[in-house]
């Protein structure tokens, strides 16, 4: 039988010839939570009166509300640290970083099946690793047993090919693919992203791309685990699709010509060139996320930065994704580039994104960011509004004080 | 007639001989309002109808609350934004750092007089000016009229000898003073800091002890201007008390065998030498603010950190007081010490200090903080304690997970 990635890295869980549509049950490899989720699957668990089953496999993170802004939100925390103290589970506190790159530095290993009280957890499939975002109390009883049911998803194949234009980069690619596929154009399906593209791709690029997955509805995207990848995870695998493979979609996309692209708000699959939107004023850039929040990410807008200055009608806010971004961001004299543009280097974490704090924005204003979600009111106001772009772009929309075309730079 | 400095300031300012207890009417030379205050007192002023005098005289900061965490915040830091453009007021938006930092930075000379609606404003005392905090109302007829009375303060001659033993410094002689003096024990006076430690201090060490003048109710702290003050501002000056001018009051302290000093809770004069509270378990390192978060003071910190691993049971925050601050601390590899040891390391702003955000405690919780305040509630949780220090003390606990003594280091 003629298998997807999706569909070897099951078969081989189970032992057995999965195809995609198959119900499975298999023991989940890693699990996560982070200070959203976590005190609500601990409370799940707790409910089912039963004990932890591989801690080991397990990590709790404090990301979203770090550091604490509320006591309420530290309370949380607390709860978090007294639970991974007691089954012995690891704890990145405080000021470590973003779940998500945290997992990608420390976790994740091709081939393995991942869950994460995290929509964004699908961002494991650059490492090859089948990773998805489960609910809170899917993750308590994951806890508990260790183990999770999934349905197969059916794989879409989407084909990259062409040489990126300068500053134009793989949020570019993604933001096209949102608004070619839609919001809800990929429900339950795994996107696997190929071709010479992706080929050429870091880790860092690809982690961008699945990433945002879920933003097309799909349950992870993945891209066949290479060189690069066993270089990352020190781990070696022979996992890639068959050439006969079924996939339930095929996506071409060339990027040799490929604009800037925007979600425009409030719909991430809203995506325009960015001649559309060039021009709008902007009050805020914030720079980072899961999605563009690592080193490469920072390195590209540093370069659109250097030499210049931050427009005074704009806050600019930078977010690296984890202390050993951070730390090397400092070593190749990134941070100090933004510093000498004038922006404001935050701590490891993830910032004003999910709308907790640190950069929330007030009725009327503007921000372009590198993040994920442009919902109404994702980042404060529902009469603010989120545009969504690539490093590049947010940092020349950064000097300028507008939406502006980083090719121009 | 032998007059004190701030009499001085007063007689200088007036053109006509001033003795303490005298009420006057002086130009602002300088005056500053922060997040907290700043609405405030845009809105006393709006209600004079008036137009404003000085805006070159004037500073507006964002440091309380900034990145903002809600919509409320962000939109008391629009209307800052607003009133500072309408009016060509410098605006010191998100990241910039500390009011009282800045000030320093920026606009303090000595024998200037200088207000701000902010009660640490005192701080500005280490270069030989008058300044001293105001309320918002205050702030916005200043605005308006670029005017202030004030009755000028009789002076507490504060006579510091000895040279402090190794890993003692600023912030535990002004501990001292404070459970000496008592938190009532020096209303309406100015303290002057003397003698032989207090030449040999930086300016950073002088800032530290004029900003916690208002810890013991004073109106200011100040020191006589020297040569280290006319390189810092660039403006020489003749300003020192005469011989026999007059003090209310005389205190000596030898600070040769001082040991560090810690605030116990609730109360900033409730202040015992570390032996008595040593060994108490803390959740969260406060290193920052006004009284402790310039480059020397996170100097001190790294160079007991080096080499050292902060405790698992405790997260260490780091808030560098301005942007050049932070600039310099990378410069000179005090981040990187941090970030090598397990801190966090913060965008500049006040941080936790003012129970804002970023870093609020948990019931049950304990923080070493090298902040000014340790109030009931002040840094979160009413149930929390926040225990005052040095930021090596409060450096050498990071690492133990405890008070710890850092002369041990």
């Amino acid at each position: 039988m003629e298998k997807t990635i999706v569909e070897k890295i099951f078969s081989n869980k189970t032992g057995s010839e999965v195809k995609s549509g198959d119900i499975v049950s298999v023991e989940v490899d890693f699990a996560m939570a982070q200070d959203g989720t976590a005190p609500l699957a601990i409370r799940a668990f707790e409910e089912m009166d039963m004990d932890v089953e591989n801690p080991e496999k397990l990590a709790l993170v404090i990301d979203h509300i770090s550091p604490s802004k509320s006591e309420g939100a530290s309370e949380l925390h607390q709860k978090m640290r007294s639970f991974a103290s007691e089954y012995g589970i690891k704890l990145y506190d405080v000021g470590e970083g973003i779940c998500h790159q945290l997992m990608l530095e420390n976790h994740v290993d091709p081939g393995k099946v991942i869950i994460g009280a995290d929509s964004h957890t699908c961002t494991y499939g650059a490492l090859g690793a089948f990773a998805t975002g489960v609910g809170s109390t899917d993750m308590g009883a994951a806890f508990a047993t260790g183990e999770l049911w999934f349905k197969v998803p059916e794989s879409i194949k989407i084909n990259v090919n062409g040489e990126l234009p300068e500053n134009v980069s793989a949020k570019d690619v993604i933001l096209k693919l949102c608004g070619e596929i839609g919001a809800d154009g990929a429900i339950y399906k795994a996107l696997e992203f190929r071709g010479s593209t992706i080929r050429d791709m870091s880790i860092a690029s690809r982690a961008t791309l699945c990433n945002m997955a879920i933003e097309v509805g799909a349950k992870t995207g993945i891209v066949e685990p290479d060189q690069k990848v066993e270089e990352y995870t020190g781990t070696s695998t022979n996992l890639s699709s068959d050439e006969e493979a079924d996939y339930i979609e095929n996506i071409n996309l060339d990027v040799s010509e490929l604009s800037p692209q925007i979600a425009v708000p409030h719909q991430v699959d809203n995506v325009s060139d960015i001649g559309e939107v060039e021009g709008k004023e902007i009050d805020q850039v914030v720079l980072g996320s899961c999605t563009n929040g690592r080193f490469e990410d920072l390195k590209r807008a540093a370069d659109v930065l250097e030499g210049n200055e931050v427009s005074d009608q704009t806050r600019f806010l930078v977010f690296p994704a984890s202390k050993s971004v951070y730390e090397k961001a400092i070593e190749e004299g990134v941070i100090q580039t933004f510093i000498n543009a004038g922006a404001t280097v935050c701590n490891p974490g993830c910032g004003p994104c999910p709308g907790t704090h640190m950069g929330i924005l007030a009725p009327g204003e503007r921000a372009i960011s590198t993040t994920n979600r442009n919902f109404q009111g994702r980042m404060g106001s529902t009469e603010a509004e989120v545009y969504l772009s690539s490093p590049e772009t947010a940092a020349y929309s950064g000097i300028k004080g507008k939406i502006s075309d980083p090719r121009r730079e």
